[in-house]
């Protein structure tokens, strides 16, 4: 039987694609960090983070995986008792309940039901009916439904209260717009495995002034994430840092300030609508209320089993979609449209599925969601 | 005039050189960490840790510096007001006692000069003032002074109390003797950068049983470092793990155990020695009282500009030394022989000693400090 070659199509929510050129800075000679060699290389780095940000903060790095920053953001603006307000819409929603209660925080949680999205007005209500609220805790792209929340909106709220507003962007940082600074966002964590195209192993985050008092006061324990050190070193680090991850994110970094960041958006923007346009073609629901750039999550349809289809194409031709998590396993298909992809990538993903659903039990016509997509991209101009 | 390519010649305690073949590991293609393919490799890791910690037990991998090791350490060890006692004898044992203190640990810090080394006699006198005590904080290789502790003797002590021993070992391991089980030391924290070879970004921790005690006790608040869930997740990670440097670590810890355990830490001793003859053999003098193999402090002679001379070797040679930290700066210089280096990365070091001294005011004989390190792998058959 002939056998085609299996390439590795990664259309995960980060891991993401790593273009070669930044895979292969990682691999340039190791130097010292506490050089000014190293350090210059840092700065550079930390400077075009502040336009990825749009912020006139610092923004600082740890090596960590996003839930490291988000450690990093209540450990150091929540002191024990602290009034806060979470919303909960999804598995990193939840993280931040459960990082708020780790710290003993007095956790008010909005509870939205997963695939729905948080409405700006129940941020409102929540703050009205808790003035006392220090920190409010919110997602941009909450990935493990594929929503997208309206944190511009939630920001025009919280600016004209006491509370900071903190927003999880480690999926949705470059695939959704956010100004940090015109916004009013006091608070953005994010990671590299995502829009920045990178492998893991670094986080982010920047504050403003209104968050930085609260870095100040909070009495919590806290050392490798204690912001006081990495403002005080900046742009050093306080501990080593990862000296080929910080090539790679120079590399990263100048990259998307070349692209630039309306067209990063907009890059992200198009090829949701590419793909919401080729699996509804196909006959197939979307899952989320208000779908977002990171990724499409499909409702699995009766008949076929998620978790089969899914290890199949993985296995078998190397594409790599994601199943549901935590209450969601087995009802869900996720399709990344993240970081380093361009149209052709989504049309493999359509593709991906157009020849295999039929396998597992649901009548497609090959071809369909093809051309949907291609009429998106067509009729966009790129 | 003539000018010589500038290399890189990293004689540095961390990050250490990375050997092409590791580098290259690192720039293979990125891909999703849930997936029994990354499983498998991270399984693979995993279990040669285990015979290069020389332990039975565990050892899980923290996307961190070694910083985050350590503070995983005392978060999960140690309650609010419980009594530990910690060696300070140089910057990374005074870390333990800032991290108890972070922490609101009843700290019992035993001091000792910056360049001694704390005696077994110094620990049992301490845990017997102090027999409430939960744990014992100890650092293998003092990386600010070159230092080797003996671990070994005290962990003959801690192991007849309810006290847990913990090393910091993040220099040490591989280039120091250390055989966690047989020694009975229950807590072992390392980094990637220095004898595993590999550029910075992971660090590792290994729990014996009656650490792992203490740890389900622990209330103190944690999430990203919180080891109950590592123990759950393994081999797995609870959180996005840094995928490339995994693929890292599995080619270093397969280099290593090919090496085999005796010869890794053989082949140190040797380039210690050779160094310390090396640079005795120019009249210089070394600083710590109980050398080990990691590095090599030298005391800077009178009438030489320390920093001045780290400066030069750095940017005009490539040859990268590193100075004295915090109460040494300007003090010492330090001289690395850790991980990926061989006797002719010796012979280099010395000979940069050599022929840059007398342009910073201290008279050498050319040749006679690497006719001395010679001998020593003359005489060792290497």
């Amino acid at each position: 039987m002939a056998k085609m070659l299996k390439k590795n199509y990664l259309m995960t929510p980060g891991p993401t694609p790593v273009p070669v050129d930044i895979l292969l800075e990682g691999a340039k000679d190791t130097i010292h960090h506490r050089t000014p060699q190293y350090l210059d290389i840092q700065n550079k780095a930390l400077e075009n983070l502040k336009y990825l940000f749009q912020t006139k903060n610092l923004v600082y790095t740890l090596v960590s995986s996003g839930t490291g920053a988000m450690e990093a953001a209540v450990a150091n603006l929540v002191s024990k008792g602290d009034k806060v307000i979470a919303v909960n819409g999804g598995k990193f929603g939840e993280r931040w309940c459960e990082l708020c209660e780790a710290y003993d925080a007095n956790l008010v949680e909005i509870d939205i039901e997963w695939g729905k999205y948080v409405r700006a007005e129940q941020i409102k209500d929540a703050l009205e009916k808790n003035p006392d609220t220090k920190v409010v805790f919110t997602t941009l792209s909450e990935t493990s439904t594929g929503v997208v929340n309206p944190i511009k909106e939630i920001a025009q709220i919280v600016k004209n209260t006491q509370a900071v507003l903190v927003v999880d962007a480690i999926s949705g940082l470059l695939a959704e717009p956010l100004k940090m600074d015109e916004w009013n966002v006091d608070v953005v964590v994010c990671g590299v495995q995502k829009g920045f195209m990178m492998p893991p192993g670094l986080a982010m985050i920047s504050l403003s002034e209104k968050a930085m008092k609260l870095v100040e006061k909070s009495n919590n324990p806290r050392y490798y994430f204690d912001l006081r050190a990495y403002k005080k070193n900046y742009p050093d680090s306080p501990y080593t840092p990862a000296v080929n991850l910080m090539y790679q994110l120079l590399k990263s970094t100048d990259m998307l300030k070349e692209e630039g960041i309306e067209n990063v958006w907009d890059r992200h923007r198009i090829m949701a609508e590419a793909t919401r346009a080729g699996v509804q073609a196909l006959g197939l629901e979307l899952f989320a209320e208000n779908p977002g750039n990171v990724l499409t999550a499909i409702k699995i349809p009766q008949g076929v089993d998620g978790g089969k289809l899914i290890k199949f194409l993985r296995d078998d031709w190397g594409v790599v979609f994601t199943g549901g998590q935590s209450q969601l396993k087995g009802k869900i298909i996720r399709i990344a449209h993240l970081g380093y992809m361009s149209k052709f990538d989504i049309i493999t993903a359509i593709s991906a599925l157009e020849m295999s659903l039929e396998k597992f039990g649901f009548k497609v016509e090959l071809g369909k969601g093809v051309k949907a997509a291609e009429e998106v991209f067509v009729k966009e101009g790129v």
